[in-house]
Formats: structure tokens, C-alpha cells, sequence
């Protein structure tokens, strides 16, 4: 059986996903056959050069005709486009994959949760740095009991690219498009990565309440190629508190004016038993400290024969790149879609996800801590 | 003319100023002489021994004696007893410096301050790690705008010794006698580094309101020798959020259940032109982003003959070590002493830096921001 | 015009340039059209199997037959077979594309190079780290002459994977099938990446000179599945000090038996302006420091838009991997093919890199410094 | 009993031991009682107000009338006047320290080598960097063979302070008065160092031939203060590398040109077992790989109370600096004198240093391999 794979945005996601899908048949042979069957957009030329660079057989500028023909459907277009399309694709009885975060607003994150709930298929949200193989190393040390009880919880996503205030504005800075700013962009990652690593019930649980601080540090922006200035209704960084279920803290923070970092995304943990590090521009690597065998942080790269995905690809020492991330994906969720099983992290873990950063948000406003219903 | 100096407590602290005091006369040649004249405690035979190794001439049991006869009275005694000697050698015309936290409560801190005003002799809180060459360097580019309008700021202070369930109770565990635990301990630390390094008008200016976050992890402690368990009545560990008077955002932390981590104190900053990060446990380097020249971090050791206080020292690479702060710290405050000038961190900074880590434990309290006073 | 390639090696080299050549149409759009038009190897299973997974239209057990009727011929099979082929595609005036070390002896390199010169047509031996991004960036700021005049250069290749006595033998131990152990697998990469980096006449020039020390700790290896044991008759480890033209002095090294290193290629230099250091391990790190305008190191991640080859990848931040290096080299190798012409590192800088090897060995066996002729 | 110490010379060194003997009864209260008897130097003037400074008794500028007159004679000043007053002292039963390295030749280390084991009194060359608390915790890791058998040994020795040919002319530049370069200056800590921690019969044993390679970049230099240019007839940088008794590799290196270095002496050793590193610039780390145990190198802030030499000083993560290398070697070898016990590094551990770099000189000279006799 091949899967045919309809695909809507060829721009940043819409490469990195093409990419993977290509990639499947030489490295993980045992990965459905997939078909790069239809690109969908809206500028046909643009769509046309795209889908030759990817290697997509057809186009197409309506997503309606594509969403039920196609086995698989990747929503990988602006958030404020994931939400219908999507829906009409699980309505159609069509696996859906979308990008992260999963929709502007909570409301519609839990209508498509609820329709990927109804119609029974695999979905998922793409969340790619579940499965880098440091991060899946980390997962199985903490499930395995070795960092113990946790206590402390951090994540930090860190970006420059707006701290030049005569950057120029796009969707991702309006709040109808975009939803939120750094919080869904960058925190939708940090939140389920945590969520991933220490949410399972005999470690934190879930994130229970949180204290936001949103900011907006440049109110409005140049619009490429005019004179116009246009506002900034999101945030360019934001920072919470987290309390889990087990009393354990976390602190988040995200931002775009984070001078010199350009995609610097790092977790921390501790708990009674130990530590752990991680950094995604060095995401070969994994520190980890525990306190029956370590006195300090051993920096492990994650790239021996018995690490999660690596014997698919070279031998020890011979790193991977941030694109690894989308075939293991992509190979986990086809993998799902073949076998009608499940894949995490699925709608309702971006609907999860979206919550917390719901949360954030309200607390911000209110100036107090708000509960995570 | 010779400062008769009289200290008060000879444990972790009066070493670590004894050992400055000391060592003033061959590296800083240009200090005022100073006598250890008289070392304060409640347990004769411990004195006396202290006294010897610490090299002090005599010991005295009363401080009431003691803070009028000397010139300069050290208050290096745990919090609860830091309010009523240092008001009484204010009041007597002695000056005095005393450790930090400056006091268990914003109330006492508030006298002390107000003594220190009213008696117009010098007077200082012990925050010795603004007195790290790294440091003060850092304040330099800082204070000459290198790093521009600040956005962020990151304070950190990790230390592991509570996270044995079984580890003794101290007084460090009880908030009559301490105050506050990390927060105080710990925090105190991390708020005057960051007041010193960005709290001036044309850099972020003061902090104006904080989201607290502190919990307890284990609640009662066993009282070493004995079969007693005694309550853990103060923090574990904080976390906070900061906004400052400019809108940029801080986050704070502090733990003693950081496993793995025993002294570790991490300051970073953000600004619109640059970036910079200081660990405590690599004092003699500082990590600097200057957008202009850099693409990435620049790891400076701090040692060079040109860098704060250096000169006094070795040559280039020689690198000092954590006690090296106080004697810097103590050469500022009897320079001070000597020259009846200003010394900063004063009293009012202990106090400023009180108001703050208060205002973190009642927006604890009550769950919502706190505006600073 | 599409350019049919020729493949002899299916095993981890195979793989790596099939890889390359599937990726260049959608990350390098301008190179040139390729078809992986036979695989060429000994077991027709095995073979057939490789070239599905790998996507090659045909296979084929007779190299003879093979290097004329393809375009390219990549050469990449053990270093005892690089010889034979490779000068006979020559003689047939395909290009040719052969792996690191270029043969055994040198005095098949040289017949090789020869063959390569009298052809005339594109020919290039495999060092593919010259491709990564941070070593571009590298060779950019020397050629500008940003680190001045130089003195010294260090190069370091550590490998773990002999350092259990009981590692299976394998042709890699074997002088026949090898030429030898860690000086040719490894150090033809580090006396290449220098040669690249500093070799210019400006900079430090050739290599003039050696002094060479090999090592084999382990004499014999039992044979995988077997209890035959055979002799290691190549070098386990070996180290070299160098002086170059321009008085610069040298230092390498490579080990098979460095505990805990996988793939750990360190190169350093300094000039009189200036330092650089770069490790394969973090292929997307050079640390760079200028005597102007740093203090330190600055750890500069090489992920810009205009870093060499970036702009075909990701946005910045989204670091690459190491497979990424073949596929530049490919690029870079088959349009010079196309253009018809000059790629380098060609034959003639593969016999340069063997020149030094054998010089190594020499000055080994003599025990005494051997100019390179 | 106090110890009676003279010291010869007041700049760097003398400043450096003159502190080491007045912390001692701080933070050594078991150390014997020393007096700062006597400072020995020649302009008398600057003698004075040094020993005013490091708080000498007196002052002397003849040291044949001292060396019999103190319990302890500290030999500090340049190389070229190491063996006579040293000798004169041992003849007269006078314990005797000296700076490294032991001297500027080979016969006359040899002359104060004879001269200590005749003398039969507690004598020691000052190669203060066994005693930084991560080269003793190595120290402890190798002798209980946790690295297991020794294959690797890499030592270099980084500064930058001769880069700038302006820089002017010091006797560090004579052969006359220095014997060498980098190569006695820096590589004799190298040479020790290694020899402490791997030259044990059961690790590396002794150094048993090396290849030396020596350079001068800068042929002359200015003298300061004057238009003459003086020529420099010492090493600016040396490389060499060593075969140890159990066939071990070594390379050894150290440079006066290596810029942005200041003081960058950093130790490799890969065994069977495991590897460390260590860096003179970080001090307080030490980074071990245990091949059981580990995956990466592990960062061990050696800080712990039970780490060598710390109970003596601070808490856990304080960390200490360059000049508690000297503290701790005086507290060993005053306690050695006053215990009329053996101290190392002795004399015969300065000549045994010495012998290996007259090797490297020698086989640079002949430019073939040498044996150390």
C-alpha cells in the first residue's frame, strides 16, 4: 500500500516536511511507501516551482477537493489555517497532521481535538523535538525512575530575529493570524516537551497553575516594501511559573529579542536522583548528572548504534541535524497511519499544549496565577 | 591611623572576612591598617580557638561591649540577630557592615537602614559578589551602554545540600531565626546583583512589581543527635518574575534541591545590542555578545592586569577564587571607613534588596503580582 | 543533460553519497541532474538489496564494464581497490570521484594522479569535512588574513572503537588491504583539512617536514566468528609534529584507542592576529577569537543565511548534520563535472595528503625527522 | 618549633610563597610555625619595601650568610642562580626549596640533585601543580586504576605573551640565564605533571624517548627603555612527543605565541578504561570519562569536602584559586621539614624533569629520536 500524502504550505514546514518524506525509503525501509501526491496553495506559480523542487506530482489551490482524496493530509499552513481544513480532512475519515501550535485560539484547538476525537483516525500535532534522540535518551531515563522525584522544571526558547525594531512585520506578529507571538510559536514547543518528559503521573503530572508575564517590546513594524507601519498585537516574549501536580516548579520563558540566539531551546530538570540538560542547538547532546554515579554533568552524545532512531542513520559520533527530527517523525506517524494505531503527540496533546499557553495568557491579563482547567 | 575592627560570628562568614582582613596588608598595600581586634560570641572555648586561628586579639562574649569600642563592627551572625547589635553600633558612631540577608523581616531591615541614615557613618551589606573582577567588568560594558536597552534578565542561584530528605535541620530551615530559606539566602544574592548591574535609571531602573512562586519540599527535618524531626518552616526554593521600570522581563530562581549543583549562581543578560551570561562556579570569566563585533559568545577571563582589582594580584590566566570578593569587598569598606566616604551596597541597598524578595513571598501568598514600594 | 553516476560501495560510504545525490535536486536546485545509475560491488544479493534501498537503477558485479559507459564514477570501496578502477575510468575519460586515502602506497596515488592528470577531465578525492560550513567560514577568515601570521596548528582525530582487545579484526587492520590504521583513515583527514585550511603560500604553506610515531597496542584481533586470531599489521594510533614553510610547527594525532571519543576531529590554530578551533563533533561551532576585537573565544554557530551552503538549508539556528558535508561535496563535485572544471580536493591534493602519510611512517621507521618531497 | 624561612627573591614567586607562608595558620592550623625570617634579593631599596609588604623580619643582600642561618631556605629567584645558593644551603643542612625548573643545565641539576641526596634534608622542586585538588583527585583515579592501562598523554602549555614582536626582551629570552624557553619554563610543569600522575611503574612508567621540535619566531627583541635590540636565544614554543615504558604515546607542547592564551596548561590521558582532561585556567574542574560508569566526561567541580586539600578551606562549589596551589605545596613541604620526612617533588623529581628536556632539546638539535638516559 502506498500512502498518498496531500500537503498544504511549501514554505519553511512545507520543505522540511517534503524532506522527510523523501528521506523514508533509504533510511527506514520498513516506513509505509508514501506518495507526494498534491501541494496545496494559493499563488500557482509559486506552487508550481515548489512542487517540482519537492517532488510533489500535482497542485492544487482548493484544499477541499484534496482533503478526502488523499490518504494522509498535512496541515502545515499558518495557525489561523489549521483549524478548517483540518476538521473537513477528519471529517472526510483522512489522518491529519498539523503544525504546531494547533490553532489561534483554544476554542477551535478543541473543535479539531474533538473532531480528531469523532473521527477515529490518526492525528497529530508536530511537535518534531519529541524525537530527537537526545530527547527520547532523556524520556527514558526519567520514565526509567533514574532522576527520581522531580522538583525543578525549566524551559527557554530563545530567538534575536525581532530585536531590531526596523524588522520588518509579518503574520507571525498579528494576533488574528498567529494567535499568540513568542508564547505559541516558541512555547507551544517548551510546553510539550515538558508535558512529554516529566508529565507522566508518577513524575510531575500535569502542569496544574500557572503565572504569566507577556510583553511586547516593539509595538509596531514596517511592512516590507511600503511605508506603512503595522501593529504588533502579539507578545515578543513571554515568561511563566509553572506548579505540577506533584508540587513540582517549573519557569518557561520565550522570546524573540534574545540578542545573539537564534533557535537556542533548552530544557533543564531536576529531581532527587538527578539532572539532566539539554540544549537544541547542540541537540546531539544530552547532559546528564546522576547522584549515585556522577559528581558532575556528563555530556553524552546521543548517537550510538542502541540510541533511539540513530542505527537508521551513521555510526557513533557522526552527528545529525535539526531535519532528523521531521523523518523520525514523519516515520512514526505514517507508521501510525499504516497500522491504524495511535501516534503521540496527537490533537489532544496539542490541545493540551494550548491550554497552558491559554493559561499564560489569562494570568498575564489578570495578574494572577490561573488554575489549568 | 589603625581601624580596630570587632566581628561578630566566626563561622562560614568570620572566616571568610578574617581571611580578607588578613590578607589586605600584602595585596591591597593602599587599605587603611586594620587590627582583628575583638572577635563576638555566645561560646567561650569555640571563641577562643576561633580566635586564635582567625588571628584576633581578644574575644568578648557581649556585643554591647564591644560595638562602640571598636571602629568598625562586622554583624556576620545568623539574620535573626543582624537588626539589634548593628542599630546599637550605628548608634554608638561604629560603622558597620553586616551580611545579607540584612534582616528575617522587612520591618527590621527598615530600622536598620533608617539607624544607618540617622548615625551618617559608613555602612555596608555584605553582597561580596559584586565584587568579582567578572563582575565588575560586566558592569562596565554595561554602564558605557554596550549592551543597549535591556529586555531580559536572568538571575539563578542552585545549590543541592537539602535534597537528602535526611539532611539535619539548621536554623537556615526556620524562619524566625532565618527569615526566609532560598529565598532569602539565595535570593538576596541574586536581586543586588541585578540591581547593581542594570537597576541604573538609563538601564532597566528599579524592579517595580514581582510574581512569587516558593515551596517546601520536605517539611520537617531530623535535628542532628537526636530522634527529633523539626519543621521545615521556610522555602526550599523560589522562583519569581520581575518586571522592571523599562519593561524588561526577569526571571529569578533559587534552590537547594538543585541535585548536582553546589554554588552555582547564574546571572544572564539581553539587551537590544548585546548579551552576556556569568557563572559563580567559572568566577573568573565572563561571556559577552556585542551585536556589533560578535556572532556568538565570547568567553573573557577576567584576569588580565587592566580588569577590577586584578592588578593587586597575579599575572594574566592566574585565576582567583570565591574568597577573593571579600577582600575586594572589605578593601572598598574600610577605604570608605577611613575616608568617612559612601560605600554601596549600603544599608539601603540591603533594604531595597528586602523590599524585593518580601514582595516575592506575598505575591506568593496571595497569588497574584505584587507592585514594589 | 543528466549525468549518470556509477557507484562501486554499497556499504557506509554507499550510503552516504546515494544520500547526497538524492538531496542535491531539492536543496541545490542549480546542481546539475543526476540519475544512480548502477551500484557496483561483489554479492549480487547484497548488491541488489543496497541498490532498491539506495535507489540505483541497476547493479552490476564487473567494474570493467561499468567506468566508461557512466558519466562519474565514484569510487568508494576499500582502499586496496581504489587504484585499478579508478585509472582505468580515468583512461576512459570519466570523472572521477574516489574516497580518502586515495590508495594504499603512494606510489599507486601517484599512478592515480597521473592517470587524473593525463585524462584532463574532473577528479577529486573525497575529504568531504572541507564542506562543512564552520571550516569554509574558516578558510575564509584566514585567506583574509584575520589570524595573521601563523604558527601553530594542531590536528586531532579520536576514535574508541579499537580499545577493547577483543573488537573484532577487519580489513581496517590489515597493511595489504588498508596501506594503514589510523594514519591513512584518519589522519589523510586531519593532513587535508590543514593543508586546506593553512597551505596557502600566504599562510603557513606545505608541510616541509615530519617526525612520526606509530603505535599498535593490540597485535591480533580474533576474527568474527571464528576463533582464529589474525595480526594487526597497521597502526592503532599515531602522532606527528610537522614544521611548515613558513616556520609554522605542527602537531597531529589520530587514535583508534582514545576511551570515549566516537568521531572527535579537532582542529586549532594560531596566528599572530588571532586563534581558531573547530571539533567535528559540533560541526556547527567554529570558535574563532581576534586579537583586535576579542577577548576569548567567540563560540559562533555557522547557521547564518550567508554561511557558506546555509541558504540551501534552514533558517538560522537549524543546525546541520554530518552527512550534510557530502552533500556540498557532491554539489561541488558534480558541477565541476558539468562545467567541466576544476574541483578540488582533486587527485593531485590526494597525493599531497599521502606524500605526509608516508613521510609519517617513514620518519617512523627511521626514527628521525623526513622532509616531504 | 618555628621554622626559620629565607626566602631568595621578592617579584613573582617570592610574592606567591611569601602568601602561601602567612595563610597557613589560618587555614593549616596543623602546619608547623614558620617565621618570614629573611628576604634575600640584591637592590636594596626595593627589598625593603617588599619585605615591608610580604612581611618579612629582615632583609639580607647576601645570600651565602643567610643559607645556614635559616631552618629553610626558598630558592626563587631566575634559573641561572638556582644551583649555587641551593647547594651552599644543602651543604649546610639547610632544607632547601627551589622554583622550577631545577636549573638552566642538565649537570648542574645534576650538581643539586647530588647535592639534596647528600645533604639527606627534606628538599623539593616547586612544581606547584600537583597540589591543585583536581590533579590529586586524578592522581587517586589513576593509582586505583580506574583509567586502566594508559595508551594516550597529551600536555600543552598555552600563552600568548611573546606574540607581539615589540614585546620587549626579559631574561626569560637568554639561554645564559633562563637555559630555555617555553620548554623549561612551561614544559617543565608539563614533564612533571605527567610524570606525577602516569609515571607510576603500574601506569606509563618513565618517559622513555621523545622527539623534540623547538622554535624561535622572534629572533630579537627591544630592550625596554633603550633603542637596543637584543637576541633571543631561547624556544618562543616546543613540541614533542614521548614513548612511555609500557609503550604509551605522548605529545607534548607549549608556546609563548599561542594568542588569546593566558595561562592555558591543560593535561589529556586516555586509558583502557576511561580518560580525563584537565585545565589549568578552570582549575577547579576536572572532567572524567569511566568507560563503566560513563558515556561523556563527566565536569567534576572537585569542591567536595573530601576532595584533597578542601575541608581545609571553603564549602562545596566555593571555588578556589591559582594561588592555593602554593598554600597546600608549602603546607607539604614545611610539614615534611619540620617532620624530617620525604617531600615530592624533590630535588631528583626536578633532575628527572630536566633529563627529559635536554632529550627534546637534544633530538631537536639532531633532529632524530633520543633516549632518556
Amino acid at each position: 500500500m502506498t500512502l498518498e500524502v496531500g500537503v498544504l504550505g511549501y514554505r519553511f514546514m512545507g520543505k522540511a516536511h517534503a524532506n522527510a518524506l523523501s528521506r523514508l525509503s533509504m533510511f527506514f525501509p520498513d516506513a509505509p511507501d508514501v506518495e507526494r501526491s498534491v501541494l496545496v496553495g494559493r499563488d500557482e506559480d509559486a506552487l508550481s516551482d515548489a512542487a517540482d523542487q519537492l517532488g510533489f506530482e500535482s497542485i492544487a489551490t482548493d484544499w477541499e477537493a484534496v482533503v478526502d482524496d488523499v490518504d494522509v493530509f498535512y496541515n502545515l499552513g499558518p495557525n489561523h489555517v489549521h483549524a478548517e481544513p483540518s476538521i473537513a480532512a477528519l471529517e472526510a475519515g483522512t489522518s491529519v497532521f498539523c503544525e504546531k501550535p494547533l490553532a489561534p485560539t483554544l476554542v477551535e484547538a478543541e473543535r479539531m481535538a474533538d473532531a480528531a476525537d469523532k473521527a477515529g483516525v490518526p492525528n497529530g500535532t508536530a511537535f518534531n523535538y519529541r524525537f530527537i534522540p537526545a530527547i527520547q535518551h532523556a524520556k527514558g531515563l526519567l520514565e526509567a525512575g533514574e532522576l527520581g522525584e522531580i522538583h525543578h522544571v525549566r524551559g527557554r526558547y530563545l530567538q534575536d530575529w525581532l530585536v531590531d525594531p526596523e524588522a520588518p512585520w509579518s503574520w507571525r506578529n498579528d494576533a488574528e493570524l498567529a494567535g499568540s507571538g513568542a508564547l505559541g510559536d516558541l512555547g507551544a514547543h517548551t510546553v510539550d516537551l515538558l508535558r512529554f518528559l516529566v508529565g507522566d503521573d508518577a513524575l510531575a503530572g500535569e502542569m496544574e497553575r500557572v503565572s504569566g508575564h507577556l510583553q511586547t517590546f516593539v509595538d509596531e513594524r514596517p511592512v516590507e516594501g511600503s511605508d506603512e507601519m503595522r501593529s504588533v498585537t502579539v507578545d515578543d516574549a513571554y515568561s511563566a511559573q509553572v506548579e505540577f501536580e506533584n508540587g513540582a516548579m517549573g519557569t518557561l520563558e520565550a522570546s524573540r529579542f534574545a540578542t545573539g540566539h537564534k533557535n537556542d531551546h533548552t530544557i533543564e530538570i531536576h529531581g532527587s536522583d538527578g539532572s539532566l540538560r539539554f540544549s537544541l542547538e547542540r541537540l546531539n547532546e544530552l547532559e546528564v548528572l546522576r547522584a549515585d554515579d556522577n559528581r558532575g554533568y556528563e555530556t553524552i552524545l546521543v548517537t550510538d548504534e542502541d540510541d533511539p532512531y540513530v542505527d537508521h542513520w551513521w555510526p557513533p559520533g557522526h552527528v545529525l541535524g535539526w531535519e532528523h527530527t521531521f523523518v523520525h517523525e514523519n516515520y512514526e506517524f505514517l507508521s501510525a497511519v499504516e497500522s491504524d494505531g495511535a501516534f503521540e503527540p496527537s490533537f489532544q496533546d496539542g490541545l493540551a499544549a494550548q491550554r497552558v499557553l491559554e493559561a499564560i495568557e489569562a494570568s498575564d491579563e489578570k495578574r494572577e496565577w490561573v488554575s489549568i482547567s
